[in-house]
């Protein structure tokens, strides 16, 4: 099941690449990383491995179809992968409460996270800046009590989480907002340092590089 | 883990309530339904029970939280009451490719179906049209080969689709178009008989019903 060739098809910006090689260095996987160049002119490859959606990240494992989205590769991923750590909660209850929080991230609060830093509109931006601040709040909350949002190991929610976390430092940075402080957040932000564990750090794009990231869409839109 | 009383939210014209509903009777889960009156006023209880997105279905089960978003309600009923039968395919790529159909339907399928309908302006209505001749083109290719999306069974896929499909009739009905035929989509109609199985037939809306529906709130658009 979990023989065959492993390729994932991103870019180095993407919080949905992010979470799948997060994914992969959990369990211990070798793959093969081909970044795609340039999201104006897709490569061959990732207009065959997803001709629905047309985008990244793309898993291809052995001689199977590509998957694509980067939740459910996490959670093909979890599956296949089965001997590594458990990346999904055991109970039923907590799978789906950590796949609506997932579900929060990816429709919520990350398209926030990136209107805040990318938007010319001073009044997109304060609305989104609302959105973040309520959403910094929300996870200030979750991160209590646990070493993880997964509990004692970092799990679904610590991976979809972690992917989007830099956009915040990055808001901090760009914006001179403190979103993120030891008075206001100092769970998330203790979170944050055990969260740049060795399976994961190597992957984090940093907050500079991804400043400097945003500023050029920014520039661009 | 399946002790508890359980409740849904839910609107009957939604095709997430729908398939939250056709979920619980493929495993045979006796459940109170209790239907939102109205979206401008939404009842007290669907705004405890979930205050994110303040939107239904909603599974009350037993003490636990409120769960939300359809499709990791389905995930959490197949997972609960797991003695029924199985509604996620047990292969993890199948389960996989499953969940990426059904990402399709909700990011792109259903969104176009329902412009195609509500939509007033002629340009987005073409446009609309062109997804959804794609998206039943796709279905049908999907649909040759068993008797289900899911196999032998009504399974994840088929609920899914299942839930949004009368609203390709309704269009066929209120744009006098033949999106669904014998000599077009011979499968995907075959299939569409075997769904009306008599575990979602109560649950569905109906065409006729669901077509006056559109034409209101195209009205109110």
């Amino acid at each position: 099941m979990s023989e065959g060739e492993v390729k994932v098809l991103g870019t180095w910006a993407s919080p949905f690449s992010t979470r799948v090689r997060i994914a992969l260095h959990l369990k211990s996987v070798n793959y093969d990383y081909l970044e795609e160049k340039s999201l104006e002119s897709k490569s061959e490859l990732l207009l065959d491995s997803n001709p629905v959606f047309k985008r990244i990240p793309v898993l291809i494992h052995g001689d199977n179809k590509p998957i694509s989205e980067s939740l459910i590769i996490v959670e093909y991923i979890d599956e296949v992968w089965s001997s590594g750590p458990s990346i999904l909660p055991c109970d039923a209850y907590q799978r789906a409460d950590a796949r609506f929080w997932a579900t929060y991230v990816d429709d919520k609060f990350y398209p926030a996270l990136k209107r805040a830093v990318v938007s010319g509109s001073e009044e997109t931006k304060r609305a989104s800046m609302a959105e973040v601040e309520e959403g910094v709040a929300m996870l200030e909350k979750l991160s209590k009590g646990e070493a993880f949002f997964g509990g004692y190991n970092i799990g679904y929610l610590d991976i979809v989480i972690g992917s989007v976390f830099e956009w915040i430092k990055v808001i901090d940075k760009c914006n001179e907002t403190q979103l993120l402080s030891q008075a206001e957040t100092p769970c998330l932000l203790e979170w944050g340092a055990r969260f740049s564990h060795e399976a994961v750090k190597d992957v984090l794009p940093g907050v500079a590089k991804l400043a400097g990231f945003g500023l050029k869409l920014k520039a661009k839109i």
